[in-house]
């Protein structure tokens, strides 16, 4: 029982975006980022999971409450990124590419500040079934 | 063995897209259409399932070739709307809205031509794993 | 485009339920529901598949305001039925068993006066991802 | 409540197979089938949906016993079929082809006479999550 | 090939519970648990994901036999909570909740001493596809 | 942000394949493999599950260009294994059985050459969707 548990919630959001370097030629980006390049933008059907890792209080049995944790993840992540352009709504990619490396790390660094600091935590967020990354973060 | 078999091939797309009566005004669209009618445009994986009905020929089993009809799948749907913006670059939604319902009536339309008349032809379109539409066509 | 068009809407719902008619003897329960008829009862993360049948309106493109269906089944499913015991909590179950045939009619009563009367409604309820039911219903 | 009701249960069986008419040379075989025509074999998991349909007991609230059902489909399809190849270990396939379509009907033709005649009977079969077939059968 | 590999295998039980702490009073437990506290349960279909690590066997190429494997978990897991009450019918949750944390450690607990001790064993465990727990023990 | 990132890229495979040791008598391969040793082969629609870690490049968000990660994993593991029978059309299967565990390995190895060194790579292989081994590589 002395073995870390972690606890899993999983959210949504639906999301257009570019993947373009701003200052490289149309050319180059499409080389890199073929039709992820569109100017016009595409979408997907982000799906989020919040990994929080920690130990279990022994008289709830919980590691953190799921109820809040829930609000937390509505109000932070699919509130601000939900029904959105993430390139032109959102400044938390002004200076980031939205890929799904940094919205994971961008993630990550909204969640942070609201669990608790003696518990970790780790982002992988699903931009297709089966095109997706992880960030463990702590 | 007289009744008539369906074959089923699924196909996806990543669009973004906006919904929007041009004619109306921004408060009655969104009224309508809620965070959908975001002018900067949102969007989906869409998973596209096409359904072929007729009888099954005795000597080779099938119902239609696979093979072709992933190629036509291919060429007619997923390359015409995968990475576009379904309002700025497809001209199939200049007079219609790209709702999930018209989509589907769109593929229908484009695929009916290029399956043989003796077979009947249904697309289903998920928009999310949780929204959906169907057109059974014929 | 004369054909009518479906559109479906995922909700869900854990609930705990008993299957035993309640005037047989405990040996005929479990011979008939086998390990579903424990009198202590066991449970189920259900999924409910709403399908409305229609023709899609010219000038909006849609057939039913998928933002009023999803507060509706809310409203009067979700609320209803998540987290509660199907047997003891629920008073459409007093005279009937909550099978997965019989939630399914069920919920189809519950919504069918709340969908305009021109448009068709079907019921699909997943009591697990390998057993469910549907109910086409008017 | 005087509209029938469909209860459907899930099975599974991973198997071989290859696609061929034995009468063709292997140049026809591969343009028809591609890589499917393998004279070694490929393989699958093959998800067979059962769809029963009929009228709700009204005492019990069941179209017929699960228990009953799952009992059938194990001895009837998933014992007969599970880790064979349907090409040589199976003599359905002998003068039938074992395409999606073909293993469809004979799961039918199989199951047909344990299911009561007053009740329907329909199989989809999924040879992928992409790929599948239906044959609703009477 | 010095590094270890896991093998995974699913499983799953349907079961009711309750979380609410017995020496605190409704009001608090309904703060803390929420609808999860409804004192006439409700219930979920569980989804065991159940992970042993080490190194493989040169020579059969396996690293602990799988249909072993299955049927101890049948034995242990399935049979021991499938369509129970963890509040009720189950000893293991007298003194401790039936969260979805405590059910992971539990089924730890009670696996461990049937896996050869010098291979690793975790377990996933999904309350619903959306909320659930891991417990990578040792 | 000095955390590394994984990034995932699921593919599949359908193959046909044996699990016995040439060496041992049918008897022995039966007790061991079970319905796996069928001589005739079975089959299964394998997902394969790349996963590849390290730094995101701060210029264009990415880890490693997912446009040429897909060209690698279709040219090297698709095309190698897709439609094939493991034991009698891959020399890498024969002097390793191909089970899950082996298969995963085998990827891995196949991979390795093809990703830059200061990236770490992982294969998890689903033979089944409750059937699945990991090699986390290096």
């Amino acid at each position: 029982m002395s073995y870390p548990v972690s606890i899993y919630r999983m959210a949504h959001f639906n999301a257009a975006h570019q993947l373009a370097v701003p200052s490289w030629s149309a050319e180059r980006n499409n080389e890199t980022f073929g039709k992820c390049a569109n100017p016009n933008f595409h979408g997907h059907n982000y799906e989020v999971e919040v990994r929080v890792t920690g130990h279990v209080d022994p008289e709830t049995g919980i590691l953190i409450n799921l109820k809040d944790l829930k609000v937390i993840i509505e109000k932070e992540v699919e509130d601000r990124f939900d029904h959105k352009n993430l390139n032109l709504d959102c400044p938390e990619f002004i200076e980031r590419i939205p890929t799904v490396e940094n919205i994971c790390i961008v993630i990550h660094e909204i969640l942070r500040p609201h669990i608790p600091s003696d518990l970790d935590l780790g982002i992988r967020l699903y931009e297709t079934p089966r095109n997706f990354a992880e960030y463990p973060g702590k």
